[in-house]
């Protein structure tokens, strides 16, 4: 990146990789390379380096793990293959507008056996995201990450339906929740996001961030509040892994504290970056990663994107919020 | 305002006056004030004197003509008293989440007679803003205005279906379309707000403000497009009024080009009140106007706002969106 590093933490995305078959507005794609694990990893990798967690099956094409060996920065060594077992795979549906999908189809595959293994090279990671999967499981990593200084989960409906008891217990044990905004009301019974994110804060969370896709996110800190719009782009083919790649590009930026002296942070705060301000900005690199994922189907546009293209995007966004 | 002005453009609204009856989930309130032309005013008037052209009936009550004159800058020369006529009333249910709303009755009393006249005062007008209306009436309240230098207008679903070529008329002669995210996309069949807005520019117009409710507001300008997020509240009661307290922030705020020069802008740049810069900040005053809108039914909350208030809070919201 050309952002200048002021000091950086090792950062790990426990996830899933996926093989999706997907139907847009915009066109249709057969097998392609997704997970939440891939798109998180894949955008983080603009920062800096970024440890995967994952598990696929012997099935797992040559040709996508070639893929994600173009992203230089993601570290393989925790991407288990499972010769005997499938690779996860989902199919799925986009309406009209982009903004609701149906699954067409899930193959569970290695997602229905155990968690894979964290390497032990893994074990001093500093800032930890645990992407989409049942709230247990992704407590199960947090002691394999003693050194952990900000760890942060995703989660869906589903959890919220079947798990919540092993949902609300990991939210005691990390510091900030990733959720769409259908979700932060599913869990809480709130409406309203400000209300709903306050509940989750609650049950001792430091932080929510509630996405509303194309209408950007809410970030509810227990130091304040923001709100962020999306990227407003006409360029949208596949909204799939634009949630992971948000949470990618806001976990990257803040492992690295990329440009913090420009924005006016200091030294100093490079020891907390789960405070409202370092949480805030971070959320702008979020979404302006995504803004490119959006742009074509699987990593397709990630895998051309320039450092320098996401500075021009990252400079246009906050131009064009900046009053 | 405690905001201090560069210069200033005499502002006008042509627009409605309703008795509203409305049920939200926070409550419910009968025959309360309401209308196109009352919000809007009641939001300008932070700003500066605003001139109202409407019209209400006999039956309109003393009460609601008081709180009027409570907004001590509207000019009310404009408001016109027809004792035999009938005042437009409206009443609306919104659903849950607050973002949708069914109407259960409207009287069109005064609405379906001619238009109300524009005093001879009011003639020397430079910042016009239509409500919404029939668009050939909108159309035919422009030559009332010869030396506008930028004029607004602000439409609805119910034209767009069955009154377009009157509304691209209208387009043709404005410089600015104000409407719903659901209204752009009707007009133009393209469900991309960017995509939509820039069709709506093809038209003739220079920019088109898109609203989005909860979710903020996209700006297709020919010189840029900026998003901007709503300000965060838990406090929403009922949000009547709010696209016309937005719109009334922005123009009021642009017919006096309040605290221009804080944000850089230069006393040549008064010159173009309808350039990007221009609206793309005057677009936050509205947006800050309409949350205080939201707390309350009718001019509840705008009745004791006070300019410190708003100050207070346009400093919250630019400080939570800038990075």
């Amino acid at each position: 990146m050309h952002f200048p590093t002021v000091s950086s933490m090792s950062l790990v995305v426990t996830g899933t990789i996926g093989i999706d078959s997907i139907q847009t507005p915009s066109g249709q794609a057969e097998k392609i390379l997704g997970g939440s694990g891939t798109y998180f990893a894949a955008a983080a990798s603009f920062y800096g380096p970024v440890r995967l967690v994952a598990a696929v099956g012997g099935d797992f094409p040559p040709a996508h793990r070639s893929t994600l060996s173009h992203f230089a920065p993601i570290d393989l060594r925790g991407l288990e293959t499972r010769e005997g077992s499938k690779t996860f795979a989902w199919g799925g549906k986009y309406l009209a507008n982009m903004n609701s999908r149906e699954t067409l189809f899930t193959e569970l595959g290695v997602l229905a056996e155990k968690p894979p293994e964290v390497p032990a090279a893994y074990s001093d990671s500093r800032v930890v995201f645990l992407a989409n999967t049942h709230p247990a499981v992704q407590s199960s990593f947090l002691e394999r990450f003693p050194q952990r200084a900000l760890t942060v989960a995703d989660t869906m409906d589903l959890w919220i339906n079947i798990a919540k008891d092993d949902l609300t217990s990991l939210i005691k044990r990390i510091d900030g929740l990733v959720l769409n905004y259908d979700e932060a009301e599913l869990f809480t019974g709130k409406a309203n996001p400000v209300t709903a994110g306050k509940r989750l804060l609650d049950l001792g969370l430091r932080f929510v961030v509630i996405k509303k896709g194309e209408h950007g996110a809410i970030l509810v800190h227990r130091d304040g509040l923001a709100a962020l719009p999306a990227y407003p782009t006409e360029n949208v083919v596949d909204p799939t892994g634009c949630g992971d790649t948000f949470a990618g590009g806001m976990m990257g930026a803040l492992s690295q504290q990329i440009g913090w002296h420009r924005v006016g942070m200091t030294e100093m705060d490079t020891q907390d970056i789960g405070s409202y301000q370092a949480i805030r900005w971070s959320l702008v690199h979020g979404t302006v990663v995504a803004s490119f994922n959006i742009e074509a189907f699987s990593l397709d546009r990630l895998k051309t994107l320039k450092p320098e293209e996401l500075q021009v995007r990252y400079q246009k966004y906050l131009s064009m919020t900046r009053i």
